[in-house]
């Protein structure tokens, strides 16, 4: 039995990922820690687990890592980039659920947190964990980053597209809108019932800390140079992201279905919809599961991608565990095979 | 591998049934049935099984039940009684999810739902299926009618006081609140969002099919005439039941706190919360647990219960399959075992 | 033209109260205060309002309330307790939609919001701001207390049977549901879209500051000692109040569905529907308006009634002005004609 | 006192369209006429209406529209190109909020809508509603077509740059999302509280009516070929239309600020935001107000628009009868000072 460790934890992908690790039948939780909720049980803070496990919260100070095969961050942005270098010098494996690994530029990375990276050394050497891009070096990785919801959605997307080398690179277009859980399980006005129930808003159009992400990412898809306009939405759901992807075809006789069909045949994450289809976020609710459609509106030369992810699954905790098990060689969906939750 | 069949199956009970057994570890579904979509991908009506499965549904006429060790009725009233009969003939078990054998009184059934019944002789056979209440004879059914998703989450919250004979049982009140999907997959007009969304509303005041059924079960825990007035709610969201229970207590020295920790203590779908507590649908959604807790607030005579279930899981699909097991000498819990889904 | 002051008006009522009194054709509104808004455009605070008006809040220490013929309250507990006063001395008229003066007897005060009130002289000099019972007192009032949201819709509905004398007043229950804005604009945990969305739950059974205040209203409806058990719950929508309620009928011969439609028959803001129907709080939002049926099932020795308002007008910032009206000889529905926006 | 007609008014956009006519200062309702709900009370249909007005359907074979100085049509599709022509014969003018006379050609129409156009000589006479656009033909017309609710939001927002003639018409992308009752008030499984909330999803990618009314729109405002990239999503929320519009900027010193405030200042329904603000539906929910503001991401080449309308008020009935105000002197705001509900 492997064992693995939370740190974190108190979040909604920290909820998430425990409701997934509980049940996953390869792996015992064996140490969850918060400062803040230290001496707490887990079943207290977050009541759906109750009757599901007796862990209580340890204080981080008081933790020994060393008995986790694997330990997760699912922590705010900060946390990681100091903690994580003692235990990959201890030889524990990590996975970070957060944004403190995730741009291998450090400098961009300092430009838009604002602040000193605290381990730059790691920044290279840690692996973007999407498995559909990354799987090998996921499998031989001691730190996976793990992605962030809006960019898996957005560069399961484009990622055909960009292979094949069929689109203006240079006016990438990603209209997005994300449940109310992207924005975490955290007392701000914003993320009232009465401020984000029944309405629609863009957010963030003015730079959103997900774009130089999604530019690395798809830049890496591509020779070509990468120029993404991102804008998101907060949507009155909880759960779920919904990527609308526009760019303009530079090749007029590409079978667009086929293109991605063929692309993601071999992924367990990913179902390309028949022709015509439209995915829904409620689809994959719950589900590590992102559903992809692919239009030609008019016969005209914009091609459309439509991409949906429950942003707590396949966004966050259900990417995390598909690392994990690329990492400790489990079968690669063991513990995800859940189905989405509908209606 | 024990063989499963489903009749009916387009409806929320339906797909939420195929959720559970489709992912259990003992069973294979082998055959579906619907008049209206036969031949038609399962996964194509509901494309959160996407990658779940390969099952089409096949037209009722043409069935082969003699196949399967049970089968579920996952079917509008009035389907079950016309077909259960041929398949208890050929030894096949079944698991009706509507309400035609809830009933004993036949004459009762027929007020409440308006017609004949068709197989009146059934009634009296078939084994109500609140595990918590009728374990065993679930166990031995060769019929076994489950409870509506009212009567389980109000059932269960009167039971320990029945049982004790500590409240007045001519005056009980059940304020209730139900998610939209217990109005079924179809399109009514007051359960469209702009309709039931951003409202709360009391329906059926004059006359639930509920209450007679409830009024029974409450009946078979004590010996005194039960008198109740239930009253429904619609709610703004998709799944969950809440019932707000009240009594008036005729004993001042019971505790009440641990007559339920007492009663529920070896029940793996009931869950009896810290005293000060409230369940919420939300901690419940996707599970097969009823969340109760009990007060008795300002120290007056009024005991409060409150009990919260999903209601396509304890309240259908997940009550449904524990009946299952319990017939088919499986684990209780198997295939039950699903994290709720919170956020 | 009537000028009126705001104090407070950064939460919810007063944003509503703005509404309202931005459109009352016989009023200007000439100062608004916050202190931890001073100097902030009010439009820029709340964006419905741009186009509307070209307020900006003014310090509470420099604001000069001598030029106002009326000043609304529209803040947490425990602030017009402080203010008040001096108001009053200077003659001023006051609308508190807080509790501070709600509660007659100080010493019930003092134990439900557990401090000393600063104003005890005005608790029973106040006025309680319900029309439909108070409407000649609130006439002559130099201080209204404006009801709560769910003593408003509770008391609207027990009012015709507490008066006809026909329901036994010791065991009176009423089981409500309020929507989320009820929990005010603050950044609280438990009014994310995330934590109250998709879910119903009960709170405060344990004891909710409304209770006495309708235990106090109540009994004023009746020589009989009132005895009542409230339990309120979440709902996931942002308005609304929906409050049902039980009670034991002591006559036998009482034609109900007339006693209320004589009772309200000249009151502006309730609508008696006819029988069979079930008021929804979708059909009085945005609208000064308490609708009620009520019910008897199974023609049982139960009474059920429903009520429903909007919590924000009705039940806060509608019957203010309602109070104002009366106090200023206004037409008592001016301003108040806007029509319910459904869906 | 001017009288007029509504046909149809079952609907979302009818109600909405009572709701607004039944407080308009100038106007009197003199008729309502529905074939399916003849003889019905109106607000028995709607009891948000209760209290508001004593209407009654009339069938429309009975309906004498000679009294009306101005009928509505809040009909589906198909329905006023055939009851027009014979009020345009009388003298009666109409403003219809179907589909039926907002495409100049006749051809396009019948393609769009799979039918022979009944009256297709009063196409080209029928005047497009958008004020913004054609405020002294509308003030003339004999017949007005109200625009769509998705073309308001989108030509509002491409106005100023249209005019300006700064960006490539040729590559237009409109990303927009809208509340359910978009769909209408119909019993569509679609619709379903069940189905449409806590989801995000697109629609008619592959072509939706609105977009050859976009076209025509936006073509009427430059004199470059426009081609638009139509993307509609379903929002879990009951009303608002958002749009997010993206453009390749032509020329690079362009103040888009500036641009979008000069254009908009004397507009009465349309409010420019300050910079760097997002505008939401709920900040207009119930206004007849359409908020905007435009970005540059990154100060890259793309602009960014975002536009949100009420789509029953700004995106039909309050467009409606604003148009009705011009075409008979009335004051532009009257009856439409309703400030939004929020939250």
């Amino acid at each position: 039995m492997i064992r693995v460790g939370v740190v974190g934890g108190t979040g909604y992908t920290g909820v998430e990922l425990l409701r997934l690790l509980l049940r996953h039948p390869g792996v015992t939780v064996s140490l969850i820690t918060s400062r803040g909720e230290a001496g707490r049980r887990l079943d207290d803070l977050f009541p759906s687990l109750l009757g599901a496990c007796d862990l209580t919260f340890t204080d981080p100070a008081e933790a020994d890592y060393s008995a986790c095969d694997l330990v997760f961050f699912a922590t705010p942005h900060n946390v990681a980039m100091r903690e994580v270098p003692a235990l990959i010098e201890q030889g524990v494996r990590v996975v970070d659920l957060s944004a403190d690994f995730r741009l291998r530029d450090v400098e961009l990375w300092e430009h838009w947190y604002g602040e000193t990276h605290a381990a730059p050394e790691l920044c290279a050497e840690a692996v973007y964990g999407l498995p559909e891009v990354n799987r090998n070096a996921i499998r031989g990785a001691q730190l996976v980053a793990c992605p962030g919801c809006y960019p898996t959605a957005v560069q399961l997307g484009f990622l055909p597209l960009l292979e094949a080398g069929v689109i203006d690179t240079s006016g990438l277009i990603a209209s997005c809108g994300s449940g109310v859980s992207g924005a975490g399980r955290q007392a701000k006005l914003g993320s009232l019932l009465t401020e984000a129930g029944e309405s629609l808003a863009a957010y963030g159009v003015a730079g959103h800390r997900h774009l130089p992400e999604m530019e690395q990412g798809l830049a890496s898809m591509t020779a070509e140079a990468i120029q993404l306009t991102f804008v998101p939405h907060l949507v009155p759901m909880s759960r779920g992201i919904h990527a609308t992807l526009f760019a303009k075809l530079t090749s007029s006789d590409v079978d667009l279905q086929s293109l991605f069909e063929t692309r993601f045949t071999a992924e367990p994450a990913v179902v390309v919809l028949p022709q015509g289809s439209h995915p829904a976020t409620r689809s994959v609710r719950g589900a590590n599961t992102c559903q992809l459609s692919v239009a030609q509106p008019q016969g005209r030369d914009t091609v459309v991608v439509m991409s949906a992810i429950d942003n707590l699954v396949k966004g966050a905790a259900g990417q995390a565990v598909q690392a994990m098990n690329l990492m400790l060689d489990q079968p690669e969906t063991t513990g995800l095979e859940g189905i989405a939750l509908a209606p």
